[in-house]
């Protein structure tokens, strides 16, 4: 088994990679909005990017690359550069081209990524204007995380020293944003992940892929998928660990505890749930059950209220449309069993019992569908007044 | 064309039909909780219920029967009697049991329909003592319609006197309630409809599930689905009307009406929209990204803070996954365009005059995908605290 040194340098953690963040005025209240991932040595670069068919342009950008070999990556808060038409990915160009003049020809095929408002085109000068501030051998990853930011109420960062089995050593570094439109349609955020395992770039994409669907495919707060998704894994290659096994378990720890953190940060969130669906007739129909719960209103809302109503959770299943039926259902909260293969056990000291675990920062709503063998787990958290009040007038 | 002759006379418009409701003990706050619809002719029924595979008590009752006729139905708000096993359906016979000895065997095939908390048991006693209370040759429509108010702030009633070309005249009339728990898949809410038409029970389905399409299957409040849903046309065919096409035109006022007003009532709704999309590839895409942006938690915020970030339409209309581009896709409220064919047109001037449609208490939003012919609405309206407020504790 390879052992997991976490460590607090984010995605410094990775030998070889700079990364630093500052204010260039696109958010008004000083805070960062823009960020640099630099590497001196070219990484090969596996991506994930949103399902969403109003691709954002820098995610058009990036993608027109096809493999990508980079080793410098801009991002900026508070302007998303989607729906901005060819303007928008010309605008890349433009301040990319500012930038490589200014740093001397380092940038190999440099790429941006960019979260906010919809439909407004990037303020150039006060991007390049920033990025010119910024020195390429400093490592502040934690300025870095603060600058992608958006609604987010804190910054969201993990890394490890891995150890292999065979005494081999990699590291793996990680910086996310996300707390609304969030939901599982591909990787509903900004993550970047910088590495230095020695595979191939398509093997880091296929792993990269595989862990996506139990990780940031499982996570939403609002079900609303973002045009601008992206997750980037920049890697070096300069490690002499080549085990593809312990890359996996290292690379899920990173995506499962960012993609919780989202949830745990979702707008207005006050609860990180669990929906955790067995018995399915298959993993997919478990994924469609889990995925239901986590994005039903009605049970959001009933969360935040700490309701043990039940028959909300009973509600969702049914309309999710997979093989089920009412008389081998079972619902737990935590171990709390509510419903038990159809049997009603709810009384006043059940009740008081669900409540108590409704009032956890974190628990586990459990569905048992008796149907087969099917497990999916999704995260999920509640709705409440905070996040009608951030997404009401988001842009002000 | 036939002509429509509105009155108040709610389900008592069609001639040979009563209807009542009182307080029974359910809602404490003295409100009427207990309605009745009777008519001295039999019926035949036709019906839709939910798509929700958790169907309640009432439903399977009904559904067992087959082709219904049917004189009598009695209906409860505060409980669903769903999610109460083989006892929820028990429960209704014993209850009818005991009317039918009441009101001296003149009950045909009675039915029930019941809205409320899910997985609670029905209060037998009080049903039944509160019905034996009821007169069944009352005609008070108004007391019904309130009866079967759960979190409705309004009453919903709707009726006519129809002249067909040939100068019969048939009757329509309606009630429904729902406010929440409201999506798009299959008649999401209690509708009661009569009518005297002279038509066949295969036909009046056919004619219902087709109406239906359109109208209730359009209206979201949360996406949620409920495990109740269930839409009834009693029809007595007491009148020498067969005019099958006047009758649709009667039955899709009447559903169109309904299934706006439950929008128009969505829990803590101020705003009713229709979302209109034309331009799809065909009927079907425009009816999925019709309902995916009266389904957007990040739209119906923006709508409650009328803030006019068009940028959220044309993220929902990506995600919805049906052929579109960003260079075809326009975007209106109301006259107001505020992208033209992927060209930006907002500006300070713009924002103002879009700003002031938002503030109408119902407007139209409509996305032009430029791909093709295919066109749907969808109602849907705006989410805001008090949905947060109405739904943290629903029970209590």
């Amino acid at each position: 088994m390879p052992s997991f040194t976490p460590n607090t340098r984010g995605v410094c953690a990775t030998p070889h990679i700079y990364a630093d963040g500052l204010n260039a005025g696109l958010k008004t209240n000083g805070n960062n909005d823009l960020a640099f991932i630099y590497s001196d040595v070219v990484c090969e670069v596996a991506a994930l990017f949103t399902t969403n068919k109003m691709l954002a342009a820098p995610l058009q950008h990036a993608k027109a690359k096809g493999k990508i070999k980079s080793n410098f990556i801009l991002v900026n808060s508070k302007n998303a550069n989607a729906v901005t038409g060819t303007k928008g990915i010309a605008d890349i160009d433009t301040i990319m081209e500012q930038l490589q003049a200014h740093f001397g020809g380092k940038l190999v095929s440099p790429l941006m990524s960019s979260t906010g408002v919809i439909g407004v085109y990037l303020p150039i000068e006060k991007i390049v204007a920033g990025a010119k501030r910024f020195d390429l051998t400093r490592q502040e990853p934690m300025n870095a995380a603060h600058a992608i930011m958006t609604t987010d109420k804190f910054s969201k960062t993990i890394a490890f020293d891995v150890t292999c089995d065979d005494g081999s050593v990699f590291h793996i570094g990680a910086m996310a944003k996300g707390a609304g439109m969030i939901n599982p349609a591909m990787a509903t955020m900004l993550c970047f992940i910088t590495t230095d395992i020695n595979l191939p770039q398509e093997q880091v994409q296929t792993i990269l892929t595989r862990v996506n669907h139990t990780t940031f495919n499982a996570a939403s707060v609002d079900g609303d998928t973002s045009t601008n998704d992206t997750v980037f894994v920049f890697n070096t290659r300069q490690s002499s660990a080549t085990d593809a096994s312990a890359f996996e378990a290292a690379l899920y720890k990173v995506m499962y505890f960012l993609a919780r953190e989202l949830v745990r940060d979702g707008e207005g969130s006050t609860k990180l749930i669990d929906y955790r669906v067995i018995g399915a007739a298959n993993d997919r129909e478990a994924e469609i059950v889990a995925k239901m719960m986590s994005n039903s209103l009605l049970i959001k809302t009933a969360l935040y209220g700490e309701d043990p109503n039940w028959g909300r959770i009973a509600m969702s299943v049914g309309a999710s449309g997979v093989a089920c039926q009412e008389s081998t259902l079972t619902i737990r909260y935590n171990d709390v069993v509510l419903l038990d293969k159809g049997i009603n056990r709810f009384d006043a000291l059940l009740e008081k019992r669900a409540a108590a675990v409704m009032k956890l920062p974190a628990f586990t709503v459990e569905v048992d569908l008796g149907m087969g063998n099917g497990t999916f787990t999704a995260f999920g958290c509640d709705l409440n007044h905070e996040y009608i009040t951030i997404n009401a007038d988001y842009r002000t």
